[in-house]
């Protein structure tokens, strides 16, 4: 097998045919600025009203209206986090979120501490689910904002955010969530959730990178985070970004029309490749929910191995995968989500997360596990740690 | 001729064939995270390096790190007042701007107010040019940061940015200016014209929309905008958008490489334009300053005329135009530019902003005059304002 086979859907995937096709037009034929007040302008500000319409029935919006674009998911998390909590510091001044929650989250609530606002991060169990028990402890009468993420985007596990959700209206408390990994992996109602403000990207689900939106509710007070024009009804500046829109509309739109294939045929993929390595390679450990979690995400820690030698070896092989969050890779510090966990040094720098996508083949996933078996081994060989015990899986 | 006339180049321009032959493969075949670690990621990241390369030569700058890749003008603009004025409030709280700029210097500074700065909006002349006498008598100890515009988007006058920016730097203060209408129209050295600071955009160069730049020099002290991981050397989050950045660079190439090719031949047709409007229709005033603009950019007041109305009887004609800025169109007040230009209400109504691309023709302008002629001439028939004097241009 010659093809490189692309396991790191999670960081990014390639735009799908379909979804190229809806933004070709916009860069050469429909090309105005969408706040024109001429045709070229009018015609632009239709496609993007479509794709504001397909996202917002995606997740069931009340209205369209409630669709804000933006340039990502880190955009609209940094935009919620702090145009929430400034937007509402009369209230209060206090934020709950998660220890595993995604760099901007965190590093967004890093920057509201330096303003004076006191952040409590829950902490997780084995699997990365926060406790809801724990979330009420900590309410208090200055909690202004619940933030937790959807699905996780290292270990994939699903935290149960339609009870946070009612958790936090019933203290009156504006709930938000970065839902940036579960689209397309798990039906999201943003009704149903009570969900106040949602995170959501497009280079996740076969959309172009450089675009995503966030839900935000109407009625719910929100300060801006970029400044300039009256685009997206005074809420964020800038030329609006109509072939991404585009593009991103219509892949929310097809990752919701398929969801249930595509995760049935990674369930099915996914299973074969746990069966594999279980059988074939000693010492692994599953980092995540084994039930509560999507099907895309598979994160093993490898022991006896350090996760960044594992990924070079099978580089070599074509074979792409991650050490975690691509955000973040490159830095020395281990995950904070597997320190989160509970897990040591040794699992935590052994990791490496698998993420599937939709053109996933058992064919593939029997490539892998050959390259896989002989790469572990190859590395245990030379690994200064030699095993005297631990959990064989 | 049925094909359609788009003279609102400075609102948005179409992608141009060279630029999206530069993005297409990154959407399907080079689509990893650029962070990523693995083949997918390290060939996404040589695109991001080489469009990097091509920036910084283009205007100048040092170092090809000292580009920072943006969602836009906006977020650049926005990042680098707040940015830089929250980075600097150790030294001084006093940032002194322009009554003309982009909306999103203004609305960024309106912000910081908000938070204990002090702006000082300095006034333009008719012309639409600040007095550099005039920002020498308000800079004072406290004062940190000057922004200011290279180019008007509205009426296309050039300030003295050099000038300016000497005075920045011998009175210690950071200069940024706002120069998305400035590239591929004028000359940029950010070393020679002292630029601590400055705004880009793509989609004014027939680039992509979503995607711009904010030159940093090294060594000048930043806050983050937008927090998250390590990406753009920890100084703005989020996945790099890697096709809109490879057109972005191969834009900004093509507008440095054929600048004066472009400016020659649409200064041709800005002179015929003028002529004929002059020729052929009565009680005509342009505003912006005689010599010192870019040729792409014409801003008419047609007296005794609603602006907006003339707008709709051309884009009848499929001929594009606005009335000012489109990141505020539609909406009732008159333009915050032309009111600093002195202009009476009227006048300011009765404003109409031709921007001409490089693909102008002399037959196109024909066209133009004509309907512009008939279109006026009904406008005025039914005008409610009728002339008793006034400047016949």
């Amino acid at each position: 097998m010659n093809e490189k086979i692309y396991l790191d859907n999670a960081a990014t995937t390639y735009v799908s045919g379909e979804v190229l096709n809806e933004m070709l037009p916009c860069f050469s034929t429909i090309y105005g600025n969408a706040s024109s007040l001429h045709n070229f302008g009018r015609e632009a500000m239709g496609i993007v009203d479509r794709a504001r319409d397909r996202i917002a029935k995606a997740i069931n919006a009340k209205m369209s209206n409630e669709i804000y674009f933006t340039s990502g998911g880190t955009e609209a998390n940094n935009w919620a986090i702090m145009g929430l909590a400034l937007a509402n510091r009369n209230k209060g001044n206090h934020i709950i979120t998660t220890a595993i929650e995604h760099e901007s989250v965190l590093a967004s609530c890093k920057s509201l501490e330096q303003m004076g606002f006191e952040i409590t991060y829950l902490p997780v169990d084995q699997y990365g689910l926060a406790s809801l028990a724990d979330l009420m402890h900590n309410i208090k009468t200055e909690t202004i904002l619940i933030s937790m993420m959807s699905v996780n985007n290292e270990i994939g596990t699903i935290q149960n955010i339609k009870a946070i959700g009612k958790t936090a209206h019933e203290h009156g408390i504006i709930f938000h969530t970065d839902a940036v990994q579960a689209v397309g992996a798990l039906k999201l109602d943003v009704q149903d959730m009570e969900i106040d403000a949602m995170t959501m990207s497009g280079h996740k689900i076969y959309g172009p990178k450089g675009i995503g939106a966030l839900y935000i509710k109407n009625g719910i007070k929100i300060n801006n985070l970029i400044y300039g024009g009256s685009q997206e009804r005074n809420k964020r500046g800038g030329t609006i970004n109509v072939p991404s829109i585009a593009g991103f509309g219509k892949a929310v739109e097809i990752a919701t029309r398929d969801l249930a294939v595509n995760q049935q045929k990674i369930k099915t993929i996914r299973t074969y490749f746990l069966e594999q390595v279980n059988e074939k390679i000693p010492y692994v450990k599953l980092n995540g929910h084994p039930l509560q979690k999507v099907q895309g995400i598979v994160n093993l820690s490898f022991e006896m191995i350090d996760g960044e030698s594992l990924l070079m070896l099978l580089d070599l092989d074509g074979i792409a995968v991650s050490t975690g969050s691509a955000c973040t890779a490159g830095l020395a510090e281990t995950s904070h989500v597997l320190q989160a966990l509970g897990l040591g040094e040794e699992l935590a720098r052994g990791a490496i997360r698998f993420s599937f996508g939709k053109m996933i083949s058992k064919e593939k996933v029997d490539f892998v596990i050959d390259k896989l078996v002989k790469s572990v081994a190859k590395l245990r060989k030379i690994s200064p740690v030699t095993k005297t015990g631990g959990n064989k899986k």
